[in-house]
């Protein structure tokens, strides 16, 4: 099933998403879902993100074709995304004026479905709902040069995500790919993942208590570069859909 | 005026504290305040975090007299946490069974008014709505060895805030001590700050969207040390309050 957050007529709304149509729920996404009968064409509506996370974690270094000349982690490489960061599809990336190399990073992102605590990578298999698109946009300057990564990969705008979320995803067997102006700049097999979504769930739930809308990006495979202004970057999932997102850099001012 | 938020039979609301006694106000903290009529004794009630932020910012290496060898940073040194880890008054720290080496770090918050962003140190101090107390609990070995603080700053439990807000607060002629089990083991003056709240909240803002309810820990003035089993932690700050936190250790278990 996929599901989907959307704006109509200024009224945002979960709904399921089967082709072109929107079936609108109520209940919430994580409640008692139900169909309310309304049905709307997906032309119609602007989409928001898939879920309204109160935490959004991410994972560096997981990918042996990201790692470069970087030790691989003896355990999932965690970082805080504000949620503020987040962005729906179709928005657009803004970079900061002051920033100079902010790049591309495709990512499987994993949405927790219960309150997950201590949790097993079997039990931690369960408490995931679904799976969508991410792009985990990042200045590599800040990255490399600030004490901690909160604006490399924090400004508002930098956590693109959606379309939709897919309940019934077996990731073993997909992959990713990420476009740049049309022309694919990365990807990866899921299969290629060093902690793979269960483990990094798993290892989070030791230290901090998921909810419901929680999100995890998983890391991006490959070699990443820089977006400019009027740029067009999609992260292609197999099997869940296209998160298109275009880029807007007003250019220096320090 | 000093606001709380509480909880009463069940019920969860904010209030305005006057020496013991709590006047309930509807309206939530930051729309149209008003007073409900129903007064709360203090010793009735049960404190929670005195607002909701949808993020938790906070700021490394920010007194001198706390660098040791480090460089004093050139911009405020900003790390995010999750809101998962805020702990009311009284709450119970829990130490990881994994944890080894787990700080106190006493800590002036500024709570954010209004929806803030790209804001001058003038608009910045007028964003800000109060001031309460924080301790930024940090696992030093997680610190040191972890790529990003994530767990070393956000676990559960590992952000205590409160017990109220208060508004009417000129931070710039005051001070903070935390103590341990009663003994004083840091102390510093605002005056040593070296970004001051509204710098820090300008930098953040240029960057990251504040919203509300949003927090930001100042750093931490002095030395440091472990917290053990049973231990109690209060930072008391002139002209706020006393927050006060137990410790639970249940032992190493990896």
């Amino acid at each position: 099933m996929k599901y989907v957050r959307y704006q109509y007529r200024d009224i945002a709304s979960y709904g399921v998403l089967e082709g072109g149509t929107i079936r609108d729920i109520g209940g919430g996404l994580f409640g008692n879902r139900k169909e309310t009968g309304k049905v709307r064409d997906l032309r119609d509506v602007k989409l928001l993100c898939p879920c309204e996370p109160s935490k959004v974690l991410a994972i560096g270094l997981n990918y042996r074709s990201h790692l470069g000349d970087r030790v691989a982690p003896d355990k999932p490489a965690v970082f805080v995304v504000p949620p503020s960061a987040l962005l729906e599809p179709e928005g657009e990336i803004r970079i900061p004026p002051d920033a100079e190399d902010t790049h591309y990073e495709g990512e499987l992102v994993a949405v927790i479905g219960t309150t997950t605590r201590d949790a097993t990578p079997a039990e931690a298999e369960e408490s995931i709902f679904g799976f969508t698109c991410g792009n985990d946009i990042s200045e590599r300057k800040w990255q490399k040069n600030d004490l901690q990564w909160w604006r490399a990969k924090g400004c508002d705008t930098f956590a693109p995500l959606g379309p939709c979320i897919e309940t019934a995803y077996n990731w073993r067997g997909r992959g990713i790919k990420t476009r740049l102006n049309g022309t694919v700049v990365q990807q990866g097999r899921f299969a290629e993942l060093l902690f793979d979504p269960p483990a990094i769930v798993s290892h989070i739930s030791r230290y901090i208590t998921l909810q419901p809308g929680d999100v995890v990006y998983t890391g991006t495979p490959g070699n990443t570069a820089a977006l400019r202004h009027g740029d067009t970057v999609t992260v292609e999932i197999e099997g869940i859909g296209v998160l298109t997102n275009t880029v807007r850099n007003p250019g220096r001012r320090v």
